[in-house]
């Protein structure tokens, strides 16, 4: 009777990723449906290794499932691995450990990437007639996935980028002197992080007072013009940058290549491109100019979460194994709007193939005239996803989260 | 009848230093001996070009002095600005000012420096038989003031120093390829921010793996040597980092002179010591490796402050205004460690002479023997200090603040 659950983790760390593993744990444990639960460590990975985990005894109480949810990046593990092109032995090998795990749903919890896998999976299994149901779960904080409304994982990042540029506002203002901040955001492919940084504006702050985006092009010569002119008026002005920002000629600003920073030694030396620009302004204006890149934080700060997207991080994993046990395969489970205000959502699913490899880039719609920042359209479809308080476990003063790490791999007789 | 108090800040931001503030003006308010409350934007900078506003007319209400107490940074600004040794004219104009204002009560909140003009402003009064009382109300992340256990702001930054360090280490592990983080934090004289990267192991995180203080001279070849063999058994190692680490000749290790880093023009290129760790790793161990620097949120991040921190912040601002309105001068509100366990401060002061312009170190007995951790005694006094979550003010999932921006300066008939 092929009725277990395994359940994997790939691509980068989001704050909502082990929301989606518990709400999946949790809706397995509730359907009656499923016997075993298993955690693959470092996704795919890990089950080639059979580094397979029995995630029904390693969370002993409904407390650590709750832990889980507002735990950060992935208890399971990740992994970079791409599955490769059918005919390959790998499909072969993988059908042999599910077979022996009596693997009857596979979820994956992953981004564009990651979803490759799931396509290629769940056609391999069709092809031969195999009855295993494959369902994505998307999380990225990058928002870039299509078919989605958002993307799990994303409200949280949003949050944590519009709060901390509120604070390094504040920060930033405290002497008379004019300065520039520069803060550097994720998002290499697509805006929208970046864009997030509008919502700081909210509750009375008046930066970022310009937000570059990967989806126009980098002029570092107007953004100095435009830069210098909005100084005119403003004393502290603080620069929302897109770590992705490229030239014209389709290189990345912050390319070392671009650069050419080198060390002592004539090395190249690899700097990010809020640093860059901070160089530059010094280079060309005269007042204080600091960078400030955001860094893993935006990604993995559990104590600046959103609710919202904690909640229906869980929600889809559930719905994903809904999905899996009502015999769909080859899908992802996605979020549609309803409405904004309410801010209602629906949990749909859409066919793996619209969404796997592709990228949703922010709509020129929602990029204001001047270049250099968003229109209300974007405040209003980003303003929902942040609102809420995470449950915050602490102990000492400090978040308590849920670790895997001494979890032992179950072990089969062959 | 001089019976106003002025109050100012000075120096560098904490997240604590409006609580100092709030705490000043409620136990004004309440004393029933101060008549006008007044607060100098800008330090002793906006006392001399009389930017003061009217701090009971500015806070509307209970809930505004609430909202003060949780904003980051200075409300009423900062300054930089050290009084020039008596004798000067700017002595006199101060006294000129404090007259046409009706100042008996001086309060200025600051780090080392500040308190220098805390002891020359008080020299000069006692020194002309003038009345006005001068108090000190200390201030630093930093934590490096003599004759207080602490000093207020600093609970705060490590409590962000330590969520921060758990969560990154949470977000470094995910993938199961070996990896370096290095963790770059604020105090260029003293370490006590540093050590607070420790405090992150009482909750089950066994990051940080290792920690340099200042107060150790910092040998770049033993550094690779002692990560090396970390790195043989730790698969993800953390390594938290002072920003003023310095070599045995006194430079700085992220001295530009030092690393001799040039931009593509031959520009000197100003780089921090955690990417200037980050590149020196790469070059020499095979793993992936990666920088945060906390920057400024970590003096700055409302969010994950320490209840403890802004409470006795607040504390030592109503004190101080007690001390000067029982006719004390040239003193300092200071906090004495009574208890560990349960955790029990007073508030006494001290002659301002005794702390002006002198730092304090981390006690080498807190360091470990193999320089690059530190000692339970360290964890032990730091432990206390981060307890207590923040009141939040929320609205759209973002935090509130106060702020005086608008509010116009009091005008005196001269």
């Amino acid at each position: 009777m092929m009725n277990n659950m395994l359940i994997g983790q790939s691509g980068g760390p989001t704050v909502a990723i082990n929301a989606s593993l518990s709400g999946a744990i949790w809706e397995a444990m509730r359907s009656g449906e499923v016997h075993e639960i298993y955690g693959a460590r470092n996704g795919l990975q890990g089950i080639l290794k059979k580094e397979i985990i029995d995630l029904k005894r390693s969370i002993q109480n409904e407390d650590d499932l709750a832990l889980l949810k507002e735990t950060p990046a992935m208890a399971l593990g990740s992994c970079r691995f791409k599955l490769p092109d059918f005919p390959s032995d790998t499909y072969q090998k993988i059908l042999n450990i599910f077979h022996e795990y009596e693997i009857g749903y596979f979820l994956y919890i992953g981004g564009n990437d990651s979803m490759d896998t799931v396509k290629k999976l769940s056609d391999y299994f069709l092809s031969i007639h195999e009855e295993i149901k494959v369902v994505g779960i998307p999380k990225t904080i990058d928002n870039d996935l299509l078919c989605t409304d958002h993307t799990p994982g994303f409200g949280s990042a949003a949050k944590y980028i519009a709060t901390s540029v509120a604070e390094i506002a504040c920060d930033s203002s405290v002497y008379d002197s004019p300065s520039v901040t520069i803060v550097e955001i994720m998002g290499r492919n697509a805006g929208w992080l970046t864009a997030s940084a509008s919502l700081a504006r909210l509750t009375g702050c008046h930066a970022p007072h310009m937000i570059y985006l990967p989806e126009v092009v980098f002029d570092p010569v107007k953004f100095m013009i435009d830069l210098k002119k909005m100084r005119e008026t403003v004393p502290h002005v603080l620069v929302a940058v897109s770590e992705g920002l490229k030239l014209q000629n389709g290189n990345y600003v912050a390319d070392s290549e671009q650069n050419g920073l080198t060390d002592a030694f004539g090395h190249k030396y690899l700097s990010g491109i809020g640093k860059y620009l901070e160089n530059l302004v010094r280079e060309q204006m005269d007042c204080n100019v600091r960078s400030v890149n955001l860094n893993v934080l935006q990604r993995s700060s559990s104590y600046i979460s959103s609710a919202t997207d904690i909640s229906e991080a869980s929600q889809i994993g559930a719905t994903a194994l809904q999905f899996a046990v009502e015999g769909k395969t080859g899908v992802v489970a996605v979020i549609k709007r309803v409405s904004d205000s309410p801010y209602t959502v629906e949990y749909h699913c859409c066919e793996v193939g619209s969404i796997a490899n592709l990228v949703k880039s922010v709509p020129k719609a929602w990029i204001a005239s001047n270049g250099y920042d968003v229109t209300p359209e974007m405040i209003d479809y980003l303003k929902p996803l942040i609102v809420g308080e995470p449950n915050r476990h602490i102990k000492y003063g400090l978040p308590e989260f849920l670790s895997f790490n001494h979890v032992p791999a179950v072990t089969k007789a062959c």
